[in-house]
């Protein structure tokens, strides 16, 4: 889908630009690296002072500022021996130097395994995100993610 | 805390007015002004062609675009006889045209009454919410909306 006009190039490029950042985000979840996914994040710089970057995992009470979120991560790696996301129903929009992306996590996770050197059992799980990210000097970064665990048992009945 | 660099003074006139936007939605709630709600959110013309606003009500999926929020909401409002939001922990940052507002909803709701004229059994829940509103010509809009029911005891142990 290339070609169209200079501002829906610049429009489309910024999409895919915050596209791949929200995928980073998830494959540094995946690989455990706990560094990548700080460096998703607002840096302190940018955040700290002004409020700060606002987390919310499925369950969980706010949490506030990188420490609080970079602590979170530490404890759900730790928690955690395998994780993969399967992100479905992706939608991102750009307004100005902030964007909107929307997702469902599709989650398959592992527990401790019973024996050393075995996978634990795998639990799957569907979670929906509203990531926010700004525009940054060094990319788009994380100022606010939600996750919320999806209960029910599917769309509304008039979907159908 | 008046005073301050002209630049200051709209920054805070900035958050009052997005506070009061928020205050105003939880209000239209607890009235069941399914027109006040709506006029929360984003207008047609300014969301529905750009993707649309965007919600996430306790345990549920993305509702996406104007027609579903809406019809989310009076799905809520006929299934709610009363309900009250006592709002805490309410944080608001704005980024150009764009403010973000943290909460926690700390809600009290009734079910339906046993008998006629008297009030149903009243449930205590807590959500917290993530409510992103954009600056428009009238005034800041909903753009996104997520609720999500916090399910652990408590902060994390260490905060104690």
């Amino acid at each position: 889908m290339s070609g169209g006009t200079p501002d829906q190039q610049a429009a489309e490029a910024d999409r895919d630009a915050v596209l791949a950042a929200n995928q980073a985000l998830y494959e540094a979840l995946e690989t455990g690296d706990l560094e990548a996914v700080e460096q998703a994040w607002l840096g302190a710089g940018e955040a700290d002072d002004k409020g700060g970057v606002v987390c919310v995992h499925p369950g969980w009470p706010v949490l506030r500022g990188r420490a609080q979120v970079t602590r979170s991560y530490m404890l759900i790696m730790m928690n955690t021996e395998y994780i993969q996301f399967f992100l479905t129903d992706v939608e991102a929009e750009v307004q100005g130097d902030v964007a909107l992306v929307t997702c469902t996590e599709n989650i398959l996770s592992g527990g401790e395994a019973e024996e050393e050197g075995e996978l634990g059992p795998l639990v799957g799980g569907k979670v929906v995100s509203t990531n926010l990210f700004r525009r940054t000097g060094d990319g788009w970064k994380l100022w606010s993610h939600h996750g919320s665990p999806v209960l029910t048992s599917g769309d509304d009945e008039d979907e159908d």
